[in-house]
């Protein structure tokens, strides 16, 4: 069977007033999560299988120019097939074992990066050993660069003939949800690859593998000018380093509650629109848990002091490569004076009350380019739309999550 | 005023039957977890703070050799002050500002890697700025390398020469559980500056900065071997690279409960001791949210289905730098079949009921290389210490974390 997922809505446009998070037990699924695809991670070092995925008549190739996907309409990605990529990555890229590659590796020939994204149970047609089917689906970079940039413009010159177009700038959250969620994998490997093209253990090129799941640093190089192919010892290749394994970047977000559990705190970036506050977040640092990154972030930024601290929900973030683990906490009492002279992150940081913020979640909500609702009355608070966390994170504190009442 | 901190006890040696998790409101304060000290990490660029902390003689500095801290006995880091170290890293190593370093850069320099791990609040003394005042904390790399190894030898002979040691191996989570958070970050700190002498981006040298929590990509470098002192343009200089900064890796560990609530499913590794089981782990992969990555990784290795996920707590856990992210998960209707055919990761997994766990927590749980306590009997289930996530995972579901009621 498939593998569960929660029920997210489609369409998922934000400028339409559906709930894009809905329950699954108590979960919250934020947007960019709930993916429809399974990963079968265990099957990217198989090139057998990744080969005949690979060529499937139902294959869907998603693709990208400099990071942007090709898309169809704001709210939907286009999908190519095989014909359309195979003038770029040739007739079957997954021909070879890894062992192969690693060993005929030539740091001067150019492979175009190719991730394997999952297969979406839900639609019948490649089998794989019996037990693993669906459509599968795979991320091609289609960026003109080295050997691929003639065959490169071609393809993106006819797919901009069909009236498709790469998306300019980030997606502004505008694409259905599980088109989303296909997105984010994609851009955050192509993403880790594209930062990651020499070891940072050893400083010499390295070469991707598993589908563009993981980043080797080979024992030689057979580029001819090189003129010795044996590259000195490299710690990642004695036992598992994470410098191999593609990075994401844990990062707090949180509501914070007064000691009584009447106020939010929201704060403000400078570079924001007028009335615009969201909640404090932060990346979280080595050895700290997620609980104390949330204290240590709430005091940095604003001076306040909590004690309680509960976990929402989390949500992917694929610019370039964060988790956002979604936090409330509740100050203590007598720490709830401002002080924003510790870092020099936010502009201003306010308590508003629940019915302020519950208030401009009704009215005042869109994305950050965008204007907000026709209700909205200027000078009146502005918040993220329904797509962030932030929001869901307020949505939550107002409907009760703190007291398991909803505040007044 | 410090910042709050969970009420963590002391001593925590595993052999104490002393609860190392307290709440703090409803949060799970894990090992590894809770530290003392407020990181003031907006001051880690200022070189006149870290100078003038660094030489103050409250400051305490913690050693080590090859990643081993120095250590008094296995419960209790040793801590040196300023005249201990002086010798291998000169009178003030935060003499000069970044701009000057980044200037000067000579990659043929070696500089031991020093860490700023924070001000212990809690204790008097040192005050910068009026507001920022306690005890500061140094890691320094002791390692014999490079120009120090004459210095390093004799600074461990004469440490060796008190009765102190560099300890071997991991520390089986054995130091007291705030000197434990202290260790784990300088350990986390360290080991990322180590993994990490080269730039990923470009393959070139790269500097330590902000007191060991950035490395830098320097435009030139002025070592007499290197031809051309300018070097070739950087991404990581243009913007901000999540590459110059401590990677985290999250993972995810999960107590699987079946359908029904009433059984629990835990794995082994074939490594492990006889009847050894634990809860099942990996890491989350990029673009996920921690809900799917559970349902992911138990499917992945257990063939189980889970429905509902909710996070329990968080473990930092510097092996080398993850952060474990504990949930509990409930098995969907006919969605408990076991199958270890997916990946190869599992020797066993099988399905406990809360009884047997229950008495295993009791009488049957011990660090990995020790002996389970003296009531458990030969081919009783044997499980993790308090001091894992895993272990307080497994309580949480006995006692009832799922249904409100503790399971029968």
């Amino acid at each position: 069977m498939p593998l569960p997922q929660p029920d997210l809505p489609e369409p998922a446009h934000p400028e339409v007033d559906s709930m894009l998070s809905r329950k699954f037990g108590k979960e919250i699924a934020n947007y960019f999560s709930g993916s429809p695809l399974n990963r079968v991670g265990f099957l990217r070092p198989d090139h057998a299988f990744l080969s005949q995925a690979f060529k499937h008549p139902s294959t869907s190739f998603l693709l990208f120019n400099n990071l942007e996907p090709l898309i169809q309409s704001p709210t939907a990605l286009f999908f190519a097939n095989f014909s359309d990529v195979s003038s770029i990555i040739g007739p079957d890229p997954f021909a070879k074992s890894e062992e192969d590659l690693i060993q005929e590796y030539n740091s001067e020939v150019y492979y175009p990066q190719i991730i394997f994204l999952g297969l979406d149970e839900r639609k019948h047609g490649f089998v794989y050993k019996e037990r693993y089917k669906g459509q599968p689906f795979f991320a091609v970079d289609v960026t003109p660069r080295k050997s691929v940039t003639n065959a490169a413009e071609e393809l993106i010159k006819k797919m901009e003939g069909r009236g498709l177009e790469f998306s300019k700038g980030r997606m502004n959250l505008s694409l259905q949800a599980q088109e989303a969620t296909i997105y984010a994998e994609a851009r955050h490997l192509l993403d880790w690859n594209a930062r990651n093209p020499f070891c940072a253990s050893c400083g010499y090129p390295t070469l991707s593998v598993n589908a563009g799941f993981k980043r080797t640093c080979p024992p030689k190089d057979i580029a001819p000018s090189i003129s010795m192919p044996n590259r000195p010892p490299c710690a990642t290749r004695t036992g598992v380093s994470n410098l191999s394994f593609p990075r994401t970047d844990p990062t707090v977000i949180m509501a914070v509650v007064s000691a009584d559990g009447q106020k939010i705190l929201l704060g403000r970036q400078k570079r924001w629109p007028k009335y615009w506050y969201s909640t404090l977040a932060g990346f979280l640092e080595p050895a700290e848990s997620v609980e104390e990154a949330v204290r240590r972030e709430v005091w940095e930024e604003s001076g306040i002091y909590l004690g309680r601290v509960v976990i929402h929900s989390t949500q992917p973030w694929p610019y370039p490569a964060n988790l956002m683990i979604g936090a409330i906490g509740q100050a203590i009492p007598g720490g709830e004076d401002i002080h924003l002279g510790h870092d020099a992150e936010l502009e201003d940081a306010k308590w508003f009350t629940a019915e302020e913020v519950r208030e401009a979640l009704r009215v005042g909500t869109s994305g950050l380019g965008e204007e907000a609702g026709p209700e909205y009355k200027e000078g009146g608070l502005r918040l993220p739309p329904k797509t962030a966390i932030a929001h869901q994170l307020m949505r939550a504190v107002v409907d009760g999550f703190v007291s398991g009442a909803p505040m007044m």
